[in-house]
Formats: C-alpha cells, sequence, structure tokens
C-alpha cells in the first residue's frame, strides 16, 4: 500500500496542532520539559507555558514560561 | 556493471514509501523510536504513530505520537 | 481545539517582549546566567546586564555586561 | 607529477559508482554498517539493502532496509 | 512595561562598542581569554591584544595576539 | 615583511596539488588514514586509494578505496 | 573611547597579516600546531608548513606541510 503524498504529515504540522495542549520535550542530557505549547519555530525552538522541568526523572524547576532551543530537542510528544 | 543513475534511489524516498509503515529509527544515546510513520521532512525529523521508546533495549514509554528530531537519527530502517 | 495560527507565538517574539525583565539562561555544562535581558539577536545569543554567573548551582562570576551565546542556550525563562 | 583537475575524483561521484555493490559504512561510536549501496544523497546518506550492522566489531542486527544518515559517517569503503 | 523595539541591543552592537576595552572571553573547556578586544566579527571571532589564557582558573599563557574561534565561546564580558 | 595576497595558499589549492600523492588524514577519535590521495571536494572529503586506517597507531584496516567524510578531519598532509 | 569602525580589526585580516610567520594553532583536543603560516580561507582552514603536532604538550610529529581544518580551531597566535 502507498501512502499518497498529500497524506504525509509534516513535523512542523504536528507540532502545530499541538499548540495550546500539553506536551512532553525531551532533551539531550536527561532533560525533559512538560507544559503547554504555547509557540514553536521552524528550528523547533518551543515556547512552553507552566513547565516543569525535570532532569533524569526528577522534578527540578517550575518555569511560568520558557523559550527552549530546538538544538537539544530528541523529541516532541503531544 | 554500472547502476544507470535513474535508479540510484534518494534516500528521502525510501523514507516517503515507508509512510504508512513500521519503523526502526535508531538514534544516537542507545535510544530507539519503534512505531508507524506518519510523516516526515527533509532534514529527517520523522513524525511516529504508536511510539515505543526504548533507552538500551529497554522499553521506557508508550508515545501516541512523536516528533523525532533528525539530528539525532542514525538510521530508519522500514 | 485548534489555535489560530494568528496565535502561535513564535520564540523570537517573547524573547522580544523579555526586554528589561529578569531572565534565567540555562545553558549545557550545567552553567546558568541571570540578569536584566538587554538584548538578543535570531541566533538567541543574548546580552544580560547585572548577570550572575552559577556553575552547578553555585554563584562563581558576577557580570556588568555579558554577551552569551546562543549555541549552548537550553532555554531562557523570563 | 601535476594531477589534471579533469582527473581528480569527486567523492560523490564514487559514491554514485559504488551503487549495487557491497560497501562497509564506517560510523562514530564503534558502529559499522556493511550491505549493498543502493542509493545516497549529497549528505552521504546512504540507503543499504541486506544490511548487517556491528557495534564495537560484533554483529548486531539485519537490516533488510536501512536509510542511514551522513552525520554519523566517518568513511564508506566499496 | 514593554521596552521598544528600537532600545533593544544587539549583542554585536555591545561586542562593537567594546573594542579597545579589556574583555574576559568565556570558553568550553575551562578555558578563558582575557585581553584587549581588537576585532570581530559576525561569527563572534574575536582578535584579542596582551591576552592571558586560564585553563581551569590558572595561568597557562601570554599571547600578544590570538585570533578566537567564536564556535567555542560562552560568553564575552567586557 | 607583507606576503602579497596573491601569494597566500588556498587550503583547497593544496590538497588539489596533492592529488596523486601520498597523504595522512589525521581525523577525531585517534584514527588516522594513509594512502594515495584519489580525489577530494570542498568539504574536505576526500578519496583515498590503498589506504590504511590506523586505530590509535595500531593498524587495523586496508582499504582500496575509502570515501572520508571531511567533518572529522583534523589535517591532512601530503 | 569609542573606537571609530574603521579602526576594528577583522580576524580574517590579523589571519592574513601573519602569512609568512610562525603561528601557533591551539585545537580541541588538546593539540596544538606550531609552524610557518602558508595560507588560509574564510572558514579559518589553514595552511602551515614545517609545522610540529604537539599533543598535550607533548611533541608528537613533524609534518612539511599541514592543512589543518579551521573546526577544531580554538585560538591562532602569530
Amino acid at each position: 500500500m502507498v501512502v499518497p503524498v498529500a497524506m504525509v504529515l509534516k513535523p512542523l504540522s504536528v507540532i502545530q496542532s499541538s499548540v495550546g495542549k500539553n506536551v512532553i520535550v525531551e532533551m539531550k542530557g536527561k532533560r525533559e520539559y512538560r507544559g503547554v505549547l504555547d509557540g514553536y519555530d521552524p528550528h523547533m525552538n518551543v515556547v512552553l507555558k507552566n513547565a516543569e522541568e525535570r532532569v533524569d526523572g526528577v522534578p527540578k524547576r517550575k518555569l511560568n514560561i520558557a523559550i527552549v532551543r530546538g538544538d537539544n530537542v530528541i523529541y516532541i510528544s503531544p
């Protein structure tokens, strides 16, 4: 079965459709940010609201707003 | 034997033809994601559906949808 | 619920609206800079005024002005 | 002896002429992939068919098709 | 309070206004260079005059002139 | 003494003039390749013929042809 | 005191004016190359003549000619 090109999802479109929802942003260095996705740009830099930072699984800090740099992202999961 | 240029596969075409299929995405840092390929872009960022994350071979997390950043990909295997 | 594209925040706009405020700049290598955001550019290089450098949570140095390179930024939080 | 510019081989031309042949793709992180080269692109991303993955010299996995990202390539040898 | 865009400092402008002054150039790998800023370019490569190199806080070498590559810069502080 | 601009050697010209000669390609990760330079491109990707790979000074493998990726090159010496 | 823009030195101009002179090229990985600067390009790739390689301060190898890749340069000092 071949999927029509029109049905292939663009990663940025999936990020776009996640704005306003809770997301997990898994990062290099065993860091993870969870919060409401408020914005993004084509470099996968994201804006998170009411975010929690976890390092190695342990909650470390609450952040009202965080601009997380895309460079260190492993995955974003809505 | 020389293979005609027209018969050389482009990596992105092979990814395109894997949309809708199960794939393994092997990553740096001993991470691996397995799921249904739902989309991709030219940076090898991929969208996986019903994905399982394994770290060092051990299942770690289930992800309904994950946008996995291409930067850290070692290989994608359909 | 789908968020209208016009309401999606650009990371750089959030940085722009933080100029003049205190920010935390979390960096790779367990470094952190806190100070007043005085400027930035599209590479996320930032200018901090009255900044304090912390390494591994320990205050290390006071900097009247610091141009912090965006490459090593993990997140910026106003 | 000076070699005429016209006789200097372009790396991508050598990869092109290896399509359809067995190649070794040596990677960072002590990884190695051996298989039939099925395609490539200018970033040295390659498509391998009937590939074997070796980690630190030990066979680890068989892959019918693998799109191996060029970023981590050290050398390709036909 | 919103800061007018015209009052936002560009990182390169702050570097420009530091030419002729003593600066600290903090680098990755626990290196630090102190000297008179003699020049720079948009990649944050800088020219230092009468520079002292410190590694892990320990003075290591005196350099009459050094062209320090921007890639490894963490911050520059005038 | 100022050297006229016309006499400044371009790195790629020196590589060009080394085609057909034995070269040492020193790489990150304590790897070294020695062989006849058969080609190159502007990214410093090189084609080596009759190459010997050494890891940490110890001969490891003979390669009839190797396309060595420029990314990991430290220096090339004809 | 503000230095006129015309008097700000460009890093590449300082490298240009060092051609024909002895330079130290300090590199990542505790490597250092000393020799006569014979050429360069805008990526800070440099050509050294009669170069000595030192690793961790210990002389390791003499190189008649070496094309040293700019990527790994920390500083160049004439």
